[in-house]
């Protein structure tokens, strides 16, 4: 075991302070709030939408709806990965039906006005009768794109800070999970009826595994988390692995090692939040992730993709069921009492109630939460 | 026949005013009457929740929706009945999914909260840790609750009226009908596309008898009905049966009678409304309540309970489906035309109509109504 | 061929300004702007709700909703046709539950009170009994209606133009093609996810046919249009049947022609649009009819007649289903792209877009809608 090559890991004296409280009512039932945090957070910050696996080719593309816009993700001839407005500059109408698909140029299923990859609009009928029409002047509406370890980030703003400044705090902290090569085994989208931050403040803590998760809880118990990030738009830490060796129904891993994994790593769990809509899950042999989207106070769209070393596809110990089936299990553990919460909070008699010790980080969650839409 | 029995019953003269009129449609469709209605009637008067046999031990319970809340109503170890908001104190985690059941403890399914019968917190992992958290400051939020005649009642107001006060005038009326000891053998809910105040005002009058409820006027004629309670909370009246021993679907009883039915009230249904939420409908063998809750201006949910005497289920004689597929089918004969009043009154066309000499009762009806809410 | 004989129809100069574009989108999602045009446009002009032969006989009646109101269309004994709110003048109780019937008078289904077909209370049970009741104060809210060359228009105003004033410009336009005469083979309700003013737009210009109907393209080439109404309430004009004798699946005429087709117009198809709820497509065999009927500002029902000669129905050379089948699969067509419209134009990224030079009658029309609603 090699503890001294893990010095971020140490397990930290994390704050607990007495006197913290949930939040109140208004935040989870107010359309109000709902607005101004579609308008603050979803539509200013950065907000993953997708893995650079997805689109691994010029002109493959998929959809995603960010912030109840309609966004079509899709990689130039360049190989450069590019996001625009999926609404065409004549008459407005959706582009893409496809959630997803590939594509030499993106053509209008109305009117047939055609544009290239990188959103110029190449082909307009009969627009050349009109003298005053200039194509230059009805390119895509363009929306920025990066990537970080391999995670493609889009930004609603029209001058956002980079994605670097904003993951500086992370630099080389995921570098040898070698995030950017894997692939996704498969999707699982959950139309979950909770607030999406109670969705965070759920995969923030473990105080409700023993009587949510019992399976969960029998392999990896819920009082060996140790949070390394602890205030902040990114927080988490890692769980052990006490029974098996990685988180599944069988117990065992069931595929190649996803990056350089080393020492104790191999018997736990990390899991990050990253702020506003990411939930990081890395286990031995396998990396969950979860995207979070916001569809109304009450409502919340979640996708849930289980990613793969490339090569462990090729391989007869491949098996990624038994990590997705454990997992699915968990997640809808998870959304019911997400739900629950959600049911209750909509009540006159709810009130903010105080977090135990073993919920600093809900509370850490939720003070970041304020800075942004306060 | 002991008519001298029965001196409260005496045909009254009603006092019938010319020119009452039926209510102006904004009472019927808007949101904001609604939200008031739900402020000042459902969330500040006695309301019907169910009938003390539904809890008949410790542990006992059942949850009901009133004005939007969702509360949990038990007998405690003391046998005393409790009502209380369903939310948990931690994280306001909805405590109860099941509409009841049999608990000797209510334990929250998130963190594992858990609550004796009569509210107080007595188990919260962790918290001990947390030198600030007082047990005692987070027992369950506690509604009033009240028996009448062995149906619960309640009030989400801070300092309500007593249901002694409320049901003084009602003193001893039907003390013979044996209301405490009888038992639900049947419950169906309905969901009605019609406003809360026209299936009372339907209720409140037989005119509509010849044309919507063939069977039914065939043996208790319309124009029998003679009220002897025609103003304020509590209304309602008496209609002969002329054909057969009870209102059943072969016209024959089908139980024991119910409580201690004297001289003519064999051959009478004795209809009564109390306001807002309860109608009573005695027949020789058997009680029928509706509870009538209001979901929104256009919507409401109605659960109707048939009730034997206790000694009835054991008989060989007993036919409890003779009564409630009559009245199944009687009931939704009315709940459709207060459907079709809904849709018509809706219109800019609707002006108040002219309420007819056999319409007193729901023009005394409103005459309560606006009593609260205007 | 006889073009002398088609004056109007002569290919006109239609005036194409460049710089014309489509509407901001507040008026394709906004509520407020669907109430006002609810008001301003549906309540306050003619629309068209049949054809006469729908209530061929004295007692015939069918239902249509406009602007919200439930209307009953009747032809009373004297054969005038008559609109009426469909709402009792007692309670407020819908009148007519089915969409169309026979009735020699027109009675409430809640307490029976009765009113002849020209409107008038005949009936009203009991209330003799009120000595301020007079019968002649309780008549049938009535709407005032009128023939168009066969077709029912109605107006909810109070003292409306007349529909000879409005229809004025089309005097005689469409006399030979026997409109009054015709029957209807056909009825389909369409349930369209989209805007009523993008069904305008897209009726309005051929601009989309090629990418969009290949089928009828193929047969009627979208370059061969030719417009003659080109601004106000009435616009459109003409296209070439280039192959076969009508739009039919077959391509062969399914019926005897409608009226006193001449010379070239055997191989046209005339299209035009009545502000503000017709869709008037005139083809050799068959008048097709469109009504349109906004339901929200995302939501328009569409219904379409397909009518036919009266002598076309007793002969065995009639096929109505060729054509039927042909538009059916051409509107599904129109409505698709219609709702990919809607839902691009509800981006924040939409800003009105230019109009092409084929696009002048859609964007009169809008400039017609403009001068209502503004």
């Amino acid at each position: 075991m090699e503890t001294t090559a893990l010095p971020a890991f140490r397990k930290t004296t994390e704050t607990f302070t007495s006197g913290a409280k949930t939040l109140p009512r208004r935040y989870f039932v107010s359309p109000e709030v709902f607005a101004r945090e579609q308008d603050r957070i979803f539509a200013a910050q950065w907000v993953c939408v997708g893995h650079q696996s997805q689109i691994a080719n010029p002109g493959d593309y998929f959809v995603q709806d960010v912030a109840g816009e309609s966004l079509l993700i899709t990689r130039d001839q360049k190989r450069t990965i590019r996001g625009f407005f999926n609404v065409c500059r004549h008459r407005g109408t959706r582009l893409c039906e496809d959630s997803s698909g590939h594509s030499s140029t993106i053509q209008c299923p109305y009117h047939a006005w055609t544009y290239a990859l990188d959103g110029r609009l190449i082909g307009a009928p009969h627009m050349e009768e009109d003298r005053g029409f200039q194509k230059h002047d009805y390119s895509l509406g363009a929306v920025q794109t990066a990537l970080w370890e391999g995670f493609i980030f889009l930004n609603l703003a029209d001058q956002p800070r980079t994605v670097e400044e904003v993951f500086a705090p992370l630099a080389g902290k995921f570098t040898h999970w070698n995030l950017p090569q894997l692939r996704s085994a498969k999707r699982i989208a959950y139309d979950v009826g909770a607030n999406w931050k109670l969705i965070f403040e759920n995969y923030s803590e473990c105080y409700h595994c023993p009587g949510v998760h019992p399976m969960l809880s029998k392999v990896s118990p819920y009082d060996s988390a140790v949070n390394d990030l602890c205030e902040g738009p990114f927080l988490g830490g890692f769980m052990a692995i006490t029974k098996g060796t990685s988180l599944t129904m069988s117990g065992d891993a069931c595929a190649l090692p996803v990056g350089d994994v080393k020492g104790e790593d191999h018997a736990r769990v990390f899991y990050y939040s990253f702020f506003p809509n990411v939930l990081l899950s890395m286990h031995p042999d396998y990396v969950m992730v979860h995207q979070v989207w916001p569809q109304a106070p009450e409502r919340t769209l979640i996708s849930c993709d289980w990613l793969f070393h490339p090569k462990a596809f090729e391989r007869a110990d491949f098996h990624p069921e038994d990590a997705i089936e454990f997992w699915d299990m968990t997640n809808r553990q998870d959304w019911h009492v997400c739900e629950l919460s959600q049911q209750g909070i909509a009540s006159r008699a709810y009130r903010p109630g105080p977090y135990s010790p073993r919920e600093s980080i809900p509370a850490a969650w939720d003070r970041e939460y304020l800075r942004h839409v306060d």
